[in-house]
């Protein structure tokens, strides 16, 4: 017997048919004997709704009562699925976020989990009974407020209950069988992986791979949770991110995958004094705007001597406050132009075994060059190389990329061994 | 400057259009010098919308999930009035009732308030801002679950936060002007009390009267909390639910007012044998079906000696269960014949003076007899007069008794003093 710990997210419990149907599969597992925790995220578009209500009450921002207003939707799921659950004979209790444990610090609608404290849930499995928690949420112990987690919470809800409950698995329901080679919208031939390593899901994840969110496979990391992320519909099997064992790391995969992102825009910088602290008064005035920077290349300028240009990308939503931020400081920076540019993409190709082989660098270059795509910039770190390209070219380049490196399904094995030489 | 608790029902916060109007009312009563609290009901529907949604889920009971379930609707309510006050300039936060230090007893569905512990309240109103809190809700200490109070749930909040902050006025806006003298839809000239004694309300709400339950009028009484019935649409001054000071009471009105009530039949067990016990057997069995009863009357049988018939009224809704309890037991109640009646109607007398009046009885039948109506049944307390009658003549025998007693606004004075001899 194993303790297991699955989370739904709302298109899994969108309607009473599907949360009878998610209250089947729970029931199937500790029908099998294991003891089950559930994390489960509002009904389909209620938190939408919420917010829709939200907008039509007040134009301001009230974080704290809009935490309040949200929670309302994982109530509403939760004390529903465990009517379900309970109709098929199998006992279950939901709780809000407080009543699991779920410790939270920080602001109204970002917080993050400092701690769990999980004693009623270890009650309610010694009593047999299944364990439905609210996802997204936890108790302020300062405030004594309830919090929400913002952008991937339900997940993290799952991995750090699974951490304090010392689970032998995080399952993840979704909407598609598990992590991919590549966007299979994108790619048809892309193959869903069986296992991937915490560091690449969460390169995947940063770069672009909307399956799982980077905070909770870094949370996954941390505590050494193994996630098994899975359909909600179909029940295969589906990828299992974790770290790799003694014996897999021998024929550890060079490539696990491509990841996409549209969701950035590029801003240059164009003719800042090439002298120390240039740089820093620039990404200081960003940084004052709120803005998250992903990639950053800065070249000597093609057109004068004694000054720079810098670009970086950014998320499209943040453009217009950092753009004004830089212009606010236009005389204290130096620069003579800023522009912004938001048709890009950028493809990412990830692997730990890039690590140790070499010509992998060259190999994926190769693969832009020969389907025609020009490279803006780049960035790398030891697992991952990624390229800007015009938004146009990407489908082609995450198509050409995935190819080369042999990751179609129709080239053979399911997972890709050995290098080419990076 | 005093302390003022307010509640608004679910039809005052239907919208958001509603939800402004309320919050411009707190801010109006803020802005007088007052410390508010508001309790507040789910919005319109949502409470049904839920239940709803629950059927669809599952049609077996869950008592405590359901209760986790319905506390969804004042969270959304509470959420959304509190961003709506702040957005007028008024501090506000809204707090759940276990937030609130409202301690609950008892079965979920219809839990007991026990205590309050209104420390954080208070710590509120102390900051300046207005408190706003979920009706109808409570924490359960030793189970340390949410529980609902059932029926007349919001406005029993509003008494009790209000005892326990020993406010100077517990004000429950509703969608009428008041308590008028009978239902205004069946008399036209009903009249609006400016005043209505806890025992008086106490027998009106008994009788009938919708416009607050006895179970938060009886909690009024017992802590001496003056309430203040008024609309939310008209901010006129409405009616208030307190005891008769000194001076008062040498003025009290005889009578206050007529009530009605059509949701009650009446079960007759016909050849009872007329001897210790028989009635205990026959009530044993319908308490054994959970069934509240009212009114109860025995007469001998017109015709069999040895053996009584007993009828009394019960809700509508209770009647299949009930009737099934007393068949189950025919043998051992030894009763002939079971003849239940869901086509009558209740019309009550009430008023505190009457103790103190003769003649009152006499005049009360008087009216009906010139109005063609027949008696059924008869009950009486020492401030209070209801019989039963066919249902359909109800209305006219509401309208008798009203005009009777000189309660019809065209008839003078807004309040009848001195008696007609009872």
């Amino acid at each position: 017997m194993s303790l297991v710990v699955q989370k739904y997210g709302g298109s899994s419990v969108a309607d009473a048919d599907a949360i009878k149907r998610v209250a089947r599969r729970i029931v199937d597992t500790r029908m099998q004997g294991h003891d089950v925790v559930v994390t489960v995220s509002a009904m389909g578009d209620t938190t939408d709704e919420l917010i829709d209500l939200s907008n039509a009450v007040s134009g301001k921002e009230h974080p704290r009562e809009m935490d309040i207003l949200l929670t309302a939707g994982e109530r509403i799921s939760m004390s529903l699925l465990a009517m379900a659950v309970r109709d098929l004979g199998v006992g279950a209790q939901s709780f809000t976020g407080p009543q699991a444990g779920v410790i939270t610090s920080g602001a109204y609608g970002r917080a993050r989990i400092i701690d769990v404290e999980p004693g009623r849930l270890r009650q309610t499995l010694a009593g047999g009974e299944v364990a439905i928690v609210a996802g997204f949420q936890g108790l302020n112990q300062e405030t004594q407020d309830i919090q929400t987690l913002g952008r991937g919470g339900s997940d993290t809800t799952a991995v750090a209950l699974a951490a304090a409950l010392n689970a032998d698995v995080c399952e993840i329901y979704t909407d598609v069988d598990g992590v991919f080679s590549a966007d299979p919208r994108i790619v048809p031939s892309a193959r869903k992986l069986n296992s991937i390593t915490y560091e690449e899901m969460l390169d995947m994840a940063a770069s672009g791979a909307k399956v799982l969110m980077p905070r909770c496979v870094e949370y996954a990391r941390r505590f050494n949770v193994p996630i098994h992320v899975r359909s909600s519909f179909s029940g295969l099997e589906g990828t299992w991110v974790k770290d790799a064992t003694e014996g897999e790391v021998m024929e550890e995969p060079i490539i696990a995958g491509v990841a996409h992102d549209r969701s950035e825009a590029k801003i240059t910088v164009i003719g800042i004094p090439d002298v120390p602290g240039s740089a820093a008064r620039l990404f200081e005035a960003v940084a004052s705007s709120g803005a998250n920077i992903d990639m950053i290349v800065q070249n000597v300028s093609a057109t004068r001597t004694g000054v720079t240009d810098i670009s970086f990308t950014l998320p499209v939503a943040a453009v217009p406050e950092a753009s004004a931020a830089i212009e606010a400081d236009q005389e204290l920076i130096g620069y003579t132009d800023l522009v912004t540019d938001d048709t890009i993409g950028k493809v990412s190709l990830i692997g730990a075994g890039m690590r140790s082989s070499s010509g992998v660098s060259a190999k994926f270059f190769a693969a832009l060059r020969d389907a025609g795509i020009n490279i803006e910039m780049i960035s790398t770190s030891d697992i991952r190389i990624s390229v800007v390209t015009r938004a146009e070219k990407l489908d082609d380049a995450v198509r050409a990329v995935h190819t080369a490196f042999g990751l179609d399904s129709s080239q053979g094995e399911a997972v890709v061994y050995g290098g080419s030489g990076r």
